[in-house]
């Protein structure tokens, strides 16, 4: 009778030990929650200050976004990403999660969802009765799109359109100017969409990241959105840019819908993202010191988790690395785990209450031994503070402040760690 | 290849009144805009303090809202509505639209839309491609729903799902409480589920307002918000109350289509709407206000419009009535109008510049010649201060208070009078 939908697995997991923390005096354990991929940072000041200004602001707005905003947003992505863009370019919603699922919602044709993937594409394809299919990423590309795969696959489809999470969640893979430009070749040979999802784009480690809409205008929908490097998940705004080709159908499209389904994003909210889309030194600094955060961390974690024998991804970009323990296959099944469910509840009871989002989550199979690691489990205050006070400048600092800020996060690589060993003992 | 969808008329007559008033220097003349239902009156202080402290919450919340919220809503509607609740009876969304959005993909049945109808409900269920079919009020039963007209619809089809807006938007009928004890009656028989849109409920000008819930909470969905009666529509939020019967099935559902299309409403907002749906003082005494201004401006304008000769309803809530020019079918067809879309936009030209929705967008046939007149274009600040200041006592004092604060919507009635009077003139 009813369509049958359900909880994404890290949000149900992520309310498991919100709640747990809430009443964690009651409990003698904490988790290792490398679960939900949020900022740990708090909202900038000036983000803060620009939604106090914007409390009054009571009134209906225009379903595509508030004029000041997306001015904003095309200065914003030409300083940070060398993009030409017009205001009619922008379209606004309620976070990044909705505008893919409205951008999803008006394309029609063959997805294409790189695996191991964003918790939200895949039940969005399958609310929307969506066609798709997935191409398993690969350590041996660096978990980047294999672009002889692609071409194969891409060739085999009808109308297709590919989900490019770039930087990539979890694996925190970043292709490079002359990878895009290759797949740029290969795109506009299919005549292929692109949903571009660029939300990790500013949180990038080293090298600079570079928009595909640089080289495939033509096609390809950008999002973004300040939930992660401006820290305000919370708040609910995420950005899209349209591409050149039918953009005053799409624009129109999305206006409907966003009529239809809920009239404007919140005023108020809109107004605090006129600032956060604004170029100025705070927010700058402020973007670059938590850029700085994430990539020691990401760095350290990766290192780290490789000195315990454990086979994770290098992350590029972000917050996240993926935990790859198809090598321990017979192990495993030696052990009676034969599916990622069964590894992760495991994981995640006593002795080792670590917390990881593996299987259909992540979109690849349920034995596909790989877990999506996101390294935010720790106070992102203090760290920020402490990191602008002592910015640590070589190895021996970094592991300090480790171990000043994420030691639990580092106890949780241990458990994983432990918990291998446990299975290898002869039962 | 894409689904067509349509921006609401409303929606995009007001965008256009909006850009028209933004360079209103430019222009000589300025539209009688009766066009958009939104709260003219400023965000009450203590909401939007609420949101200022609610500023620094960036994090991700639960996606069926923050238990504070729903705690406070339950002691709410005991006290404004006499329902007892639990916070498991709760949902919140982006707003009302969002949340009959996501009720109305939930269920499967035949939905049955009285019209005129708020110009929400047809583009949801055409987009979600649901079945329905339409029953028109009609000014002999005041706009109410015809009870035996309405036995016979139900009785005709299957799964029937009321879509109940009480207050009604746009004719501002109200049923009583013997009324709706009969309406359950044959709810009961017919095992039918309501969509009760109860939005305007606390903007009852004269007698209370009752909830269906406390009639028929089996299988009645309530909607509530804070847009109406606290002015904060551009925040959206939206209230649900889930049916008893089926709830955690209900509640499991909505959840999980909220994490898969938004993930939570905006935060701060959740923070700002605690304080909203607080027992207060101050809060109280507001929204008495707002409702004892949209009543007098109600009532006044309903009169006003009689003694210009126009047919139009009585509202007992709410700030909208309708408008109807059926009996000025034959003045019109000599004039070349036959269609309601020919009728508004001459309405809408020199030298009328009246805008009011109808047609499809408040879903009536194209031939049917009525009109949603929204009684919302005027200053609400400074209205507010001069009622507080010099509430209007007797008959004089109220028409005094209209000419100062509302002459504006005085003049675009006395427009839509000259413009039938013009029409009757012999060619």
């Amino acid at each position: 009778m009813f369509k049958k939908i359900s909880i994404p697995e890290n949000l149900s997991i992520a309310q498991i030990i919100r709640e747990h923390r809430m009443d964690i005096s009651k409990h003698d354990f904490d988790y290792h929650a490398f679960v939900l991929g949020q900022s740990p940072f708090p909202v900038p000041n000036l983000i803060q200050e620009a939604l106090i200004q914007g409390a009054n602001k009571g009134m209906y707005s225009t379903a595509t976004g508030i004029i000041e905003l997306k001015k904003n947003i095309v200065d914003f992505n030409q300083h940070y990403f060398k993009l030409n863009l017009s205001s009619q370019d922008i379209f606004i919603s309620n976070g990044t999660k909705m505008l893919i699922f409205m951008i999803i919602s008006i394309l029609d044709g063959t997805f294409i969802l790189p695996t191991p993937a964003w918790v939200g594409y895949e039940p969005i394809l399958k609310y929307l009765n969506k066609k798709y299919i997935k191409l398993r990423l690969n350590p041996s590309t660096d978990y980047e799109l294999d672009l002889p795969d692609f071409e194969n696959v891409i060739g085999s489809v009808d109308r297709p359109i590919l989900i490019f999470n770039n930087p990539h969640n979890p694996t925190g893979a970043v292709h490079s100017s002359v990878k895009l430009e290759k797949l740029t070749h290969i795109l506009k040979e299919n005549n292929a969409w692109v949903i571009a999802d660029e939300i990790y784009g500013l949180l990038t480690y080293d090298e600079g990241f570079q928009s595909l809409y640089s080289f495939y205008p033509e096609k390809t929908f950008v999002t973004q959105g300040i939930s992660k490097d401006r820290s305000a998940a919370g708040y609910r705004l995420g950005v899209g840019i349209l591409p050149k080709e039918e953009r005053q159908y799409f624009i129109h499209q999305l206006e409907a819908l966003a009529s239809t389904m809920y009239t404007n994003v919140s005023t108020p909210i809109q107004y605090a993202a006129v600032t956060a889309y604004s170029i100025n030194h705070e927010l700058d600094e402020y973007m670059a010191n938590v850029k700085n955060i994430h990539s020691i961390v990401g760095k350290y974690f990766s290192h780290y988790a490789k000195s315990l024998n454990l086979e994770v991804s290098t992350p590029k970009s972000a917050f996240y690395l993926i935990l790859n323990f198809n090598p321990l296959r017979e192990i495993l099944e030696a052990n009676d785990i034969y599916t990622s469910s069964q590894l992760s509840q495991k994981l995640m009871k006593a002795p080792y209450y670590v917390a990881v989002v593996m299987g259909a989550a992540i979109s690849v199979d349920e034995e596909d031994f790989i877990a999506r690691i996101a390294l935010v489990d720790y106070d992102g205050a203090s760290a920020l503070a402490d990191f602008i006070k002592n910015p640590p400048m070589n190895n021996d600092e970094i592991s300090q402040f480790i171990d000043r800020n994420m030691f639990h996060m580092k106890l949780g690589f241990k458990m994983i760690s432990q918990f291998i060993e446990e299975l290898k003992k002869p039962v």
